[in-house]
C-alpha cells in the first residue's frame, strides 16, 4: 500500500457530522500554504490586540483547528518535517504559539487552548501519552492553559453522559506541570465544587459556558453570597443543539437567552407591571413555574395550584428516569423563588375547576396544565391511529408512572416516531429494569434529535452495552407488524409489549372550557398544552406569558432586528 | 381511538426532513388564530403591492404553506368547518384568495401556486381526483395558475430521476378548465420542448428556476436565437443541495452564481485581460474546459491539452452511467464554445510532460489532471487502509473503464464512505449488468448527501426495485469483514469482490514536476487535482483560476461583504 505523500488530500468529512459534510476533500497543505496561515495568523493577532483584547488564544482543540489536526497523530498523515514524530507534529504549533508571543510583545496575554486528549479516537492524544508531551514541551510559553478534551461530544458531553468534573481525570496533570495559571472546564456547575477546585490548587480559573447561559450572575452571585438565588446548568445540551439550526442559542433554565438585546429581557429584572395585580397559574410545570416567578420579579401577587401532590409537572417526572436527575432543577430553583416570597403561594393537590378559577377572581389566569404521551400510533412521521391489535400498549407516562409490563422477562419494543431522548430513556430504563428490549424507529437513525445534543454515539454505545437491540428503518403498520423502509419487506413484531413514544396531547380541556366562561379577564395559555415540545420551548413559553402579561408586547414587531447594509 | 379535535396538535415534524426538526408540535390554528392569519396576509399583500411587485401569489404547494396543509387530506385532520369534506378544506384557501383579489382591488395581478398531486403521500391531493377539483372550484379565480406536484423532491426531481417536461403528465388537465393563463414546472431545460409546450397550448408561461440558475440569460438567448451559447441545465441539484447550508446556491455549470454582486463575476464577462496571452490548460475535464472558456470568453488564446482521446474528463466517464447521461452537458457546452473559436485549440491524446510543457512556452499554465478513486479503504470516516486480504477490489474508476468483476453473477459488495452520489450509481449499474449487490456504508443513512440533492428516497426505492441489499451502520475492518455500528458485533464480509468508493487521490505529479523546473512563468491548478470534490466545486475552481489568471483578485477582502446595523 503506497503511503501517502505531501499533497495528497486527506479526506476531510470526519471533521464535521457527516451529514452535514460538502462531499468535497481537503487540499494537504504545502510549505506556501503554511506560510500562509501563519502570517494569516499574525495577521489575526494584530487585529485582535487593535481590538483591545487582553488575552490572544491560540487554539488546538475540538477537531476544529488547523493546530489540532497537525498535532493529532489521527488525522496527521504528513511525512515531510510537519509529520510523522511526535517533534515534527508539534512544529506548526509550537511555531504559530512563537508568531503569537512575538507578534504581541509582551503587550498582551496568550493563551493556548489545548486538548490534552481524544477520547475514542483511533491514534488520538491521550492524557497520559501525547497530549502530557505537549504540555511538557510548551509548559512556560503560553501564559495561560486552557484545557479540556476533544471533540466536541466529548468535551461537551451532557448531565445524561458526564458528571461534574469529568474532564478533572484527564486534565489534572497539567498543573504540576507548568507555573502558568490553569483553566478548564468539564460540566461545572456548582458553586461549592468550583471553588473546592481553586482552592485545592487544581485549577485557576473555571471554564463554565454553559452555566453562564443557564445564569449569566453567576459569577456576581458567587462574590456576593447568593447562592440560593443560583440557577443551575441542567446539562442538557439545548444549546448546544441550536448550533446546528444557525438561529440563536436556546438554554431550558434561561429563556431571556439571545433575547437580551434583540427583545430588550433582562435576565431577571422584567419590566414593572403598570400595577400591582393578583396572578393565578394552573399548573406547575416548567411552564407554569417560569410564568409564576416571572410575575413575582415584576413584583406581582402570584398563586400557583397544581393538582398533583409534587410541583415540578414533566420536570418532575422525567427527573426520575436514567440519567435525567439534574431535570429537577428546573423545579427547584423556581419553587424556592416562590417559597421565599411573601407574594407568591403554591397550592398542591389543587384541582381547580373552571367554576373554581372564576371564583377565584384573580386579574390574570394562566393555563399551563402540559401534556401527555399519545397512545395511538400518531407520530412525527406518521399522522394517522395505529391498530395494535392485543399488544399491551404503554406511554413514556405510564413509564414514568411506574406501569409494570405484562411479563417483567418479557421481550419490549420501544417504538420510537419522537426521535429526541425520551425513547432512549425508556428504553434504558426498562433494560435496566430487566426487560428484553428492543429500540424501532421509522428513521435512519436512533435518537436523531439527539446527535445536535452530541448524545447520540453514547446513546447507542449505553443501548447496546445494556442488550437493547437497536432497529432502525422500521415503520410499524397495523397488526401490529413492521415495514422496512430500505427493503420493503413486513417484519413481525414479536413482543407482547409495545411502549409508544410518539406525539402528545395537550391538555388544553381546562383553557377550551374558561374560553366560554364570562367572568375572566385575561386567560392565558403556555407550555406544553399549547403545542407539546421541549421543556426548553415551555419554559419559554411560560416567560413570554409572563412578559405578555405584564403588557411587553406591543403592535409593532415582536423583536429588534439587524439588518444587512453594504459595505 | 379517540378522534382528534380542534385544538389538538397535529404533529409537525413530516413537514421538514425529519433530521432538522426542532422536536416541537405545533399547535391547531382556533378561529382567533385563522381570523389572525388572514389579516397577515393581506397585510402582506399590501405591503407587496407597496413594494411594486406586478403578480401577487397565494402559495398552497410543496407541503410548506399553511394553505396547502388545510387543503389535503394527507395532512389535516379537524373536524370543524375547515376539516373533513373537500369543501371544508378548501375553505381557507378561497378565503385567502379572495381576501388577495380584494386587497389589491384589480391593480395587481394574483396568481395561485398550487400542487395538483402529492404522489406517496397517503390521502395527498391526485390530479385525477382533488387536485382537479381544486382547479375546477377556483378556475376563473386567479389570474394565473402555476401548477406543480408536492413536496419539493417531487417537484424538484433531479435529472437522475426525472424526464424533461415530467410534471406534464400531471398538470396537462389544468389548461382545458380555465380561461386564465397557466405556468407549469418540470426540469424544462430545452429551448425546444420550452416552445413546442407554449405552441401546442399546453401551457402558456415556462417556469424553469435551475434551468435559470444555469443559464441566466436562457429567455435572452431563445429570443436573440443564440441557442447554440445556451448552457444547458443538467439537473445535478446541487444548487437545491445548497438550500440545507444556508450558503450561497451553487450550480455545476454556472459558477458566476451567487458571486455576482459579492465577487463581481459577469455571468458571461470576465473583465478583459490587460493584453493578450497565450494559455495552456493540462486536462479537458469540467475544471479544465471551464478555465478555458472563461480565458476564452476574455479574448485570450488558450490551448487545452487532452491525455485521452475524449475530452470531459470525469463528465464524460460518469455520463457513461446510469442516470447520469446529463453529465455530458458540462462537456459538451464547453468544448463547443472552444471549437467555435479560432483562438482556441483542443488537442485530444496529447499527453504532455513537463518539458513538454515548458518547451510549449504559454504565458500560464494550468494544471486539471483530475483525481483518481483510492483503493486502499482510506474514506471520509476512515484515514487508515484497510486490508482487504484476498479479495478483489475494485473503484468506481474500474467499473467506468468497463472492469468486469471476477464473475458477473458473483455477490459483490460496494462499500461507500463516499455518501454523495457515486456508490449508488455504482449499485445500480452492477445491478442492472446481472451480479447481486450488497450496497453497505458505515454511516446511518444510504447515500447521505444525496438527501441535500432530494434523492435519496428515491434511490433507496430504485436500489430495492432492482434487489441491491442495504446494509447501513457496517464499517469495513482489516479481513475485510464489517463491524456493526449499532451492535458492535462483527459480520462476514460475504463476497468475492469490494467496489470500495471512498476518498479519492489528486493526480498532481504533474505540478509538483512544473513546480520545480524553471523557464515557467505562471504555473496554476484547478479542479480535483487541488482538492477532489463534487463537479460543481471542479468547475467553480477553473473558473476562480481564470479569473486569477486574468488578473482580478486583488491583495484586499475577496469578496464583498454585507455588514449588520440594527434598526
Amino acid at each position: 500500500m503506497a503511503e501517502p505523500v505531501p499533497g495528497t488530500s486527506p479526506p476531510v468529512c470526519l471533521l464535521l457530522a457527516p451529514a452535514r459534510c460538502l462531499p468535497i476533500q481537503v487540499k494537504a497543505m504545502d510549505k506556501a500554504d503554511i506560510r500562509k496561515f501563519r502570517e494569516a495568523h499574525m495577521a489575526a493577532v494584530k487585529r485582535a490586540a487593535l481590538a483591545g483584547y487582553d488575552i490572544i488564544y491560540v487554539y488546538a482543540s475540538h477537531d476544529i483547528s488547523i493546530l489540532n489536526h497537525f498535532l493529532s497523530a489521527s488525522i496527521n498523515r504528513r511525512n515531510d518535517e510537519y509529520g510523522g514524530s511526535f517533534d515534527n507534529r508539534l512544529r506548526l504549533l509550537r511555531e504559530v504559539l512563537q508568531d503569537t508571543l512575538e507578534t504581541v510583545g509582551g503587550s498582551r496575554a496568550v493563551a493556548i487552548r489545548f486538548s490534552v486528549a481524544e477520547p475514542g479516537r483511533s491514534r488520538g492524544l491521550t492524557h497520559d501519552g501525547e497530549g502530557r508531551d505537549v504540555v511538557e514541551a510548551l509548559a512556560e510559553l503560553p501564559d495561560l492553559w486552557d484545557v479540556n478534551i476533544s471533540g466536541w461530544s466529548s468535551d461537551s458531553a451532557s448531565a445524561r453522559f458526564s458528571d461534574e468534573g469529568f474532564q478533572l481525570a484527564y486534565t489534572d496533570f497539567v498543573k504540576p506541570l507548568t507555573s502558568k495559571p490553569v483553566v478548564g472546564v468539564g460540566r461545572f456547575t456548582s458553586p461549592e465544587f468550583m471553588a473546592s477546585l481553586v482552592r485545592n490548587g487544581r485549577l485557576d480559573l473555571i471554564g463554565a459556558a454553559r452555566p453562564s447561559i443557564a445564569d449569566p450572575f453567576l459569577p456576581n452571585k458567587i462574590r456576593d453570597g447568593r447562592i440560593e438565588e443560583l440557577r443551575e446548568c441542567i446539562g442538557c445540551n439545548i444549546c448546544v443543539g441550536m448550533d446546528s439550526y444557525g438561529v440563536p442559542v436556546r438554554c431550558t433554565q434561561n429563556p431571556t437567552i439571545s433575547e437580551e438585546w434583540r427583545s430588550g429581557w433582562h435576565p431577571e429584572a422584567p419590566a414593572q407591571s403598570r400595577g400591582r395585580k393578583s396572578h393565578l397559574v394552573i399548573g406547575s410545570g416548567p411552564a407554569g413555574l417560569e410564568c409564576a416567578t416571572t410575575l413575582l420579579r415584576a413584583d406581582q401577587k402570584v398563586t400557583v395550584a397544581e393538582s398533583l401532590n409534587r410541583a415540578g409537572g414533566r420536570a418532575s417526572r422525567e427527573s426520575g428516569l436514567a440519567g435525567l436527575a439534574t431535570w429537577a432543577r428546573i423545579r427547584d430553583h423556581r419553587t424556592q423563588q416562590l417559597l421565599r416570597s411573601t407574594d407568591a403561594e403554591l397550592y398542591l393537590s389543587s384541582c381547580m375547576t373552571a367554576e373554581d378559577i372564576v371564583d377565584f377572581g384573580a386579574d390574570s389566569v394562566t393555563i399551563a396544565t402540559g401534556s401527555v404521551w399519545r397512545r395511538d400510533g400518531v407520530g412525527s412521521t406518521n399522522f394517522d391511529p395505529i391498530n395494535f391489535g392485543s399488544k399491551q400498549v404503554l406511554t413514556p407516562d405510564d413509564i414514568m408512572d411506574g406501569s409494570i409490563l405484562a411479563d417483567d422477562q418479557s421481550r419490549c419494543i420501544v417504538y420510537d416516531d419522537d426521535h429526541f431522548y425520551m425513547a432512549s430513556v425508556v428504553a434504558e430504563h426498562l433494560a435496566r429494569s430487566g426487560s428484553r428490549v428492543v429500540l424501532a424507529t421509522p428513521l435512519p437513525e436512533i435518537a436523531t434529535w439527539t446527535g445536535h445534543t452530541l448524545e447520540q454515539t453514547k446513546i447507542i454505545e449505553r443501548l447496546s452495552v445494556l442488550g437493547v437491540q437497536l432497529k432502525p428503518n422500521l415503520r410499524i403498520v397495523d397488526g401490529p407488524g413492521f415495514l422496512c423502509n430500505l427493503s420493503g419487506r413486513k417484519e413481525a413484531l414479536d413482543a407482547e409489549c409495545v411502549v409508544f413514544v410518539g406525539a402528545r396531547r395537550p391538555v388544553d380541556g381546562l383553557h377550551r372550557q374558561l374560553l366560554n366562561k364570562d367572568g375572566i379577564g385575561e386567560i392565558h395559555i403556555a407550555g406544553d398544552c399549547l403545542a407539546p415540545g421541549n421543556i426548553q420551548a415551555a419554559v419559554l413559553s411560560g416567560h413570554r406569558t409572563a412578559r405578555s402579561i405584564l403588557g411587553e408586547f406591543g403592535k409593532g414587531s415582536e423583536f429588534r432586528r439587524e439588518q444587512m447594509r453594504c459595505c
